[in-house]
């Protein structure tokens, strides 16, 4: 069985999440930026919008009474909205209000007093959706067999990506604007985001790119105690080591 | 605090383990193939050998009493020698007989029922070193401020990674001989290592695919049941979910 060793940043989100350890992903990156320090755990699942994710969310807490057992979440990126923004008939479709709720609710889980899930030491950020490049999209869609309508549209996507801003700010946690972040490397045009957009919707390794480095920008300034930077390695260095007798000096944080 | 949700593979290893979520790595895309099944923790430590290793494996297992709050490891890969195999004086060389010792006490620590981390359904892989292009390596060495002489030779290392194999069979165990698969793809021509060894010692993105597809081809000969193809979600597809009443659908295993 596996002993808790390293305290765990957590990426809670959708298929977008769910592909971040693809090459180029910010999964991975963080992975590997984040070794022998934190662990780094994929809980993304395509598909979902925030009301299936809510009783995942809760499945993936550990109750009070379980926390001693389990590796601290030291940071949790919950990143929704590209299946919540779905138009009607679209049974991901969330509606605008109900999405911002649900946000705020999975930040209650963890931050109120009141939750039994509450770990006021696990930090949040918010992460909004990329823009949806609907010429992508929407040529993908047509060419499935039989043909699929549009489901998504480029206005409704940003009015989720600010309601994720909306939830993050009424929530007192932190939050990464990739929307914004992409739409302008894109200069801000559409037929620009294929650069980002693997399909109009999923990102390439260039947007996750973007991805990570304006996640690392508020980790930085917001939560540097968290910036791989400025964590220490729970085993020594090898050339730390004593090596005429090293079992005492490879205790975790001996 | 993270719940458990999934069981796991470990990679228990040296630097070539530690850097595996690095563009191409074979953690990276273990962690992709295995997503929503099992997670995959880096427990690489750079310039670790053996005999240093088994004090930090004994902190990454869990007792008999502990097991029962923590997630089941379900394969350990175990990959050292690279730096075992260093030749005197390096202070990381430790002798041929005492690294096979070393490997079959990690089995011990895992197979024996007298150890107390015990945990009979773990299936361990044993993982050979890669050959050492010495060309590639003492030039990196040389270049160095002060100037380092080789540390490594291509012979010692073939014998090391015949020892992996040794320490396998007498523990009953999986092999993964990367050694031989990384010899053949070069066409048995140590400069053309150069495809596969970064700096003659560590993996390119090749090297590492040429261990991920020798691993799962293990897999699925040896332990089916582990390939990502024969293991279930633990959340339903987003398709599955009742979307009328989704919360009962989407308990785990529900």
């Amino acid at each position: 069985m596996a002993a808790n060793i390293y305290d765990v940043i957590m990426l809670f989100g959708d298929s977008i999440t769910q592909a971040a350890w693809t090459t180029g992903g910010f999964g991975a990156v963080l992975t590997n930026m984040y070794s022998r320090k934190l662990d780094v755990l994929n809980r993304g699942l395509a598909g979902y919008n925030t009301c299936w994710a809510i009783p995942v969310l809760e499945q993936c807490l550990a109750t009070l009474q379980g926390q001693q057992h389990v590796p601290k979440i030291r940071m949790l990126v919950v990143w929704f909205g590209a299946n919540d923004a779905c138009i009607k008939p679209s049974p991901q479709h969330v509606p605008l209000p109900n999405f911002i709720e649900n946000l705020k609710h999975m930040v209650w889980l963890v931050h109120s007093p009141e939750s039994p899930y509450y770990s006021p030491s696990t930090k949040i950020i918010l992460v909004t959706p990329p823009p949806v490049n609907t010429h992508q999209w929407g040529g993908n869609l047509a060419s499935r067999d039989p043909p699929l309508a549009l489901d998504r549209e480029f206005e409704t996507t940003r009015a989720y990506a600010k309601g994720v801003i909306e939830a993050a700010v009424v929530s007192k946690v932190s939050v990464v604007d990739v929307w914004t972040a992409i739409w302008k490397a894109a200069g801000e045009e559409e037929v620009a985001l294929s650069k980002y957009l693997s399909d109009g919707l999923h990102l390439t390794p260039d947007g996750y790119t973007v991805m990570y480095e304006a996640l690392m920008q508020t980790i930085q300034m917001e939560h540097p105690e968290l910036h791989y930077d400025n964590l220490l390695y729970a085993f020594p260095r090898w050339d730390e080591i004593d090596w005429a007798n090293p079992r005492p000096s490879v205790q975790k944080g001996a």
